[in-house]
Formats: structure tokens, C-alpha cells, sequence
């Protein structure tokens, strides 16, 4: 039996179809009350709207009923990658979101600087929270060690937060974190899962012997502990699976990340989505397939803060009409996740979802909101299965069997 | 963890119930403009209605969300068989498209006629198109080829295409096209991709041989080349799996064919509906199962004809009422894919369903039509659970698990 990915290469075929894929973050919320509305239903979104009158609407469930996603696998389904089959390690997260440009080579590391008392035992796992700039210096420090046979990479990301990563042939990424999650006991020696990873656990090891050496005098950051170890997961680009010259128009390095991750061209998103926007028309021409990220429904929504979150999605209902121009042929608006301001997180809540298409079923639907969401056309349905819809009402997808 | 068809096993149960599976083909369809009506909304259907007030609606996904099927993968789903496990090869299809009664150990194979030149490259990979009587003859001729141990059958389809079916044992299915899929070429060799298919690529080749000898002066259809090589796939049928005697009462030989293939007795249906349903009165003591296919829901809609579609929806629900008055347990109307006028094509919109039965969760709908299956009891599901649906509306489920 193929299986999704195989089914889709069998599929394919080209066009010169335009898919536009616009995320706002946690887009997903809850109402306040019983009887209440939702952030998204609340705001006042007469461009969204008008745009639901003729698309299909429906609610997607990130990963499984009840599961809430991070970034990485709420991108990752929505791209139309199991989120269950390609785990993005943290460490391969914490270097994406520092625009750190990781190869197939690659073992990414989370590190955190830490304090250890002159038994070696650690007295504080975040160093006393150090100031960014003191982390970015003895970041350079730790950057001149040297391994042999593979190129190490020390960089920071803020406060005691810190990204290493190892750069060499058959290296494997299963070790085991050395933070003991706890304070009076030493930090732990990184050990190997599988044999694969023997070798960069001894190059780890090596690592942190120059490191404790190197950092010495730099108390309260006098040490570091290793988390996450990872190498990013084997995944098809989005070339290769679809057939789709793809573009990524995001701001935060995250999402360029992830978007890096699966093949698609980094674009210079500038600082804000009328920026994004103006990239979008600008580069249209190049690409079949277009990734907006807005980021400020989910940041509003962690903040709890529901007027501004409505604002924020506003914010994005007003640069719809400078997309619909453009004309895309498919045009999915939609979440990575909920971010509802009530629980001031990320949920397992399913997330509305707008496709806009000549070929779609209208559904009836007269707004863009959960409500209306999940009585729409395309039900509710895992978001691995996203881009199948995208290819479809596309026209990218041929006929399975005769 | 037991597979859909071990779970079903294990649980069936045998009773009197009569379980009716009207398949209206490509019954679903789209509105042409946002906020219109679809052909089966459009329609003027009394007694669908009437029924759908007795009856839990929902929309049907052929094979996954986005993916369109053709009408083998379309009918394999309906009847229970997930289309991604089951796959109908092209040859199959074909065979089972003109009647054709393929054993297990048959090998079926597509033909097209083709014109070589005289260095033996192909001039037209359609010979002319020549008319059918022509075809037919020239079939006559290759019908008398004979290969050591293994039977040959030739026989025509319609214009250029026929069918060429080797029987015998242990004869693998696994074989390359010999159809170049260009002009200026000469036609490949049969090709075998497993061990298994070697002997059935050897004797193909000399299949090939003498056919070229036989068809000298018949240009411009002096050769032909083979496609979608295949054996009808290894499957349970009704009675093995569901423990259900059914009948086919289906007047194209296709829908006939793929019947057969799950083991249904293929009945003489007439020419019409009325004359299957005739036919359905006639054997309702014998069977417990009965599939009746009504074509032209498909038809019309491949021709982008809106008008005609809504009237062969109409010509279907003023038969309903002699199907209501056998008094099946469990009667579903539905289709096998959507074939909306609009794109005049399959397509993978969901399908609408209606099951009535007095077991079944009344979901209040009023009328037979996307727009009320969308909002119905059965939400919205894989087409390959739809057998379960019924065997369990019609009693015939046991309790998994005490």
C-alpha cells in the first residue's frame, strides 16, 4: 500500500497553478464564556468574510484529537509532513530559530550555560539568567574550540540560552541530554543511545572537557549543560514531493527554519506583513507556492490578551485584498495551532480553516470563524492532509486508478 | 492490532436482513456559483427526500481527502476495500470493462493497435483509429496465437484498443509497458520488474512476434502495444468476508465486472433501470446483498451537462419508490466519486450518502443533498467504512470486546 507521500508522487502533475498558504499563528481561540465568541469571531474581518462566501471552510486537528503542537509539528502538518513521522528534535528548533543554517551533517544542540560550585555540582541550570550579551561573548569563546575531524559551531541565542552544533560525516544524533534537571548534582556525561551516536558522544565529551577549562573564570556561567541532541530529519523537499517551487515569506527565524527544512527559497521577508505583502507580488512570477507566516495572533494569544489579539487578526483581515489581487488560485488561510488567550498557550483545539478556490465546493458558509469552521465542506480532517486539498483544487493531482 | 477486514471477521454475524447499495455514479456535484445549488440540490427529488427524513446522511471520502479516484479505486472503497491496499491495474479493468471472466490466474493486458513504418518505428500510436469492425477482425486473427502451456485470449474493446489475456499458472503480472508513449521509436520490449513476471514477459514477447508476423499487411493497424499489464488483485469476497450472498444487477460491464470481482453473482440487469429493478423484485429471497449502479449521474457530468444530470437525478428518485416497497433493512443511496459538471471530471469532492434503516440515528435532515449531508449524522468518512455502517445498521455486527 503507498503511503501518503508515495501516493502523492504517483499523483502530481504540474500546472501553472498559484498556491498561496497564509499561517497566522495560533489563529485558533476560545470564547471567554459559554455562548461567547471566540478572539476570531470577535474580530470585525469584512475581507475574510467575503472571502468565505466563496471558498469551503473546516477545522484541522494539527496532530491528533486532543494532542497540541509545538511549532515545528504544526508546521510541519501543515506542509503536509506527519508531524508523528518526522520529529524535529529540539535542538534542530532552537538552531532553526536562529536562522543557523543546518546541513544533513549535522547534530544541533541546545545548550544552556549554567553555574557549578566548586564540587562540579551544579547550583544553577540557567547561570543566574545572564544578560544576552554576556552569553554572545562566551559563546565566541566556546566557538574557538576545536574537535577533530568535524567543524564545531557555537552560537547564542539569549540570556543563558545557547545553540552548539557538530559538523561532520556519520555523525548520529541519539545522546542523551546532560542537564540532570536538578541542582546539587553534577551535570551528566553525554552517552550514546545507539552505536551510530558512540562517536559524537565522545566528541560531546571532548566539548565539554575544553569548555569547563575555557569558562573557568565566567562564573555564574562557568559551565554548560547539552539538551535536545538531534539531527534534523531526513524530509523530502517540497520539489521533490510536489513538484512545487516554494517560497517562504516569514519574519521570525522559525518559521524560515521550518521552512528551510522542507526545501523552500528563504525570501527577505522585511519586518512586518505589508513587507511580506510587497515580497509576495514582487517575486510571484518565480514560485508555485507561497508560505506567508504572520506571527502575532499566537504572541497575543501566550499573552492572554484577547483584545489585542483580535487587532492583531484585524491586522491580517486587511491585507487580504492585496492577496485576492494577486489571484491566486488557491488561497488556504489558517493556523499552525490554537493559541486560545484563555489558556494564554498553545492548544490541541482544531483550527479554522479557509481555502478559497474556482474548484471548491462553497459551502455556504458566511464568515470566517470557528463556528462557521466547523460546519464547513472540508469537515474536520488531520492537517498532514492540507495539502492534498491544495494540489487538488490546484488541479496538480491526477486521477488514482482508472 | 486486527486489520479492518480481520475485525469484521471476527465480528459478523449472519440474519434475514436485505442490505440495497444504490450507487448513482459520480452523484456528487458542485454549485457553479458561490452560493448556488449543486445537481443533486438543483433536482426535484420527492422521494429522496422523503426518505432522507428516515435516514442518517453524511459525505463519503473515496480514498483520502483531496485524492480523486477512478471508478475501480471509487467502487473498491464503497464495497469495503480500502482502494490504496486493493489496486485494479489498467489490463484488469479493461477485461472487466468488456465482460471479459478473469480467473486468479489470468494476466490481463491493455492493447492498442499502432502503425510502424518500415524501419519498425511506430508512425501512430493509434493506427488511424480505425473503426471498431476493423479492430474486431484483426482480433479474430491474434485471438488464434498460441503459446506453449498457457492460454491466449484476444479480444476487442472499441476503435484501436483491445485486450489480450494470458492464462495460466504461476504467470507474475509485474511487466513494463511496451507502449513507447512517443512516435519516431520502435515499440519496447515487455519487461519483467519481479522473478515471477519473467515467464509472462518471455511469453508476451513472442506474443509480439507472431502478432507482427500475423498483422504485415494490416496497416495502418500492423502492430500493437501492450499496457497496464496486470492480475486482478488477490481479494476476499463478499460472502468470505462479509458472510453476505450479493448481487449485481449493473447494466455496464464494468461496474458488472468489478462485481465480480468481489465475488458478486453478476445477474442479467436489462437495459435500464426500471428493468434492474425489475430484476432486483424478481431475485430480493435469494440474495442478502444487492449492488444496483445507475450510470448516467457519471456520464452526464463528464459532459458538463447541468440540465441532464439534474434530470437522470430525477429519473433515479422516481425509482425509489419500488425499491422503499421491497422493504430493504438497510438501503444507501450514494456515488462512487463526485462528477461535477462544473470540471466535467471525477473529481475528490465527498460524497453525498444517505442510509435508512430503523436503526439508524435520525439526524433531522429534510432533503437529500450536499448541503444537509454535509450537516448529517455520519459527519464526514473514509468510503471504506461505509460496508460497516451497513452490516451494522442491518444487525449483522456482533459487539467487539465483552
Amino acid at each position: 500500500m503507498p503511503d501518503l507521500h508515495e501516493l502523492i508522487r504517483q499523483l502530481r502533475k504540474d500546472n501553472d497553478s498559484k498556491i498561496v498558504l497564509l499561517v497566522s499563528d495560533g489563529l485558533g481561540g476560545l470564547p471567554l464564556e459559554p455562548g461567547g465568541k471566540t478572539e476570531l469571531e470577535t474580530a470585525n474581518t469584512p475581507n475574510l468574510d467575503a472571502l468565505a462566501q466563496r471558498s469551503v471552510l473546516g477545522m484541522s486537528i494539527p496532530v491528533l484529537p486532543g494532542i497540541t503542537p509545538g511549532s515545528g509539528p504544526g508546521h510541519l502538518g501543515l506542509f503536509g509532513y506527519d508531524p508523528l513521522e518526522f520529529y524535529i528534535g529540539r535542538g534542530v528548533l532552537e538552531a532553526l530559530g536562529i536562522d543557523f543554517e543546518l546541513g544533513p551533517n549535522d547534530v544541533a544542540i541546545r545548550g544552556n550555560f549554567c553555574t557549578l560550585d566548586d564540587k562540579g555540582q551544579i547550583t544553577d541550570r540557567r547561570a543566574g539568567r545572564i544578560a544576552s550579551e554576556i552569553g554572545a561573548r562566551l559563546c565566541e569563546k566556546l566557538d574557538q574550540i576545536e574537535l577533530s575531524g568535524v567543524e564545531v559551531f557555537v552560537r547564542p541565542v539569549k540570556e543563558y540560552r545557547l545553540v552548539v552544533v557538530l559538523r561532520g560525516e556519520g555523525l548520529g544524533g541519539e545522546v542523551n541530554d546532560t542537564d540532570p534537571q536538578a541542582t546539587g548534582v553534577p551535570p551528566l556525561d553525554p552517552i550514546a543511545r545507539d552505536e551510530a551516536s558512540q562517536r559524537t558522544a565522545e566528541l560531546l565529551k571532548e566539548f565539554l572537557r575544553q569548555a569547563r577549562e575555557i569558562l573557568r573564570e565566567d562564573a555564574p556561567a562557568n559551565f554548560l549543560t547539552l539538551r535536545g541532541i538531534a539531527k534534523r530529519p531526513a524530509i523530502p523537499t517540497y520539489e521533490e514531493l510536489y513538484g512545487l517551487k516554494a517560497a517562504a515569506i516569514a519574519v521570525y527565524p522559525m518559521y524560515r527554519g521550518l521552512a528551510r527544512l522542507v526545501g523552500m527559497d528563504v525570501l527577505d521577508a522585511g519586518t512586518n506583513l505589508s513587507e511580506q505583502i510587497d515580497r509576495l507580488g514582487a517575486v510571484w512570477s518565480e514560485y508555485d507556492f507561497f508560505f506567508v507566516h504572520f506571527k502575532y495572533t499566537d504572541s497575543t494569544g501566550e499573552d492572554g490578551d484577547f483584545a489585542k489579539k483580535v487587532q492583531k487578526i484585524e491586522e491580517l483581515d486587511a491585507a487580504i485584498p492585496r492577496i485576492t489581487a494577486l489571484k491566486p488560485d488557491v488561497l488556504i488561510v489558517t493556523g499552525d495551532h490554537s493559541t486560545p488567550c484563555k489558556l494564554r498557550s498553545h492548544s490541541w483545539h482544531p483550527v479554522p480553516v479557509l481555502l478559497a478556490a474556482d474548484t471548491c465546493r462553497f459551502d455556504g458558509s458566511e464568515a470566517f470563524g470557528e463556528a462557521q469552521c466547523r460546519c464547513g465542506g472540508l469537515g474536520q480532517f488531520e492537517a498532514k492532509y492540507l495539502m492534498l486539498y491544495a494540489l487538488a483544487h490546484a488541479g496538480r493531482l491526477e486521477k488514482y486508478g482508472a
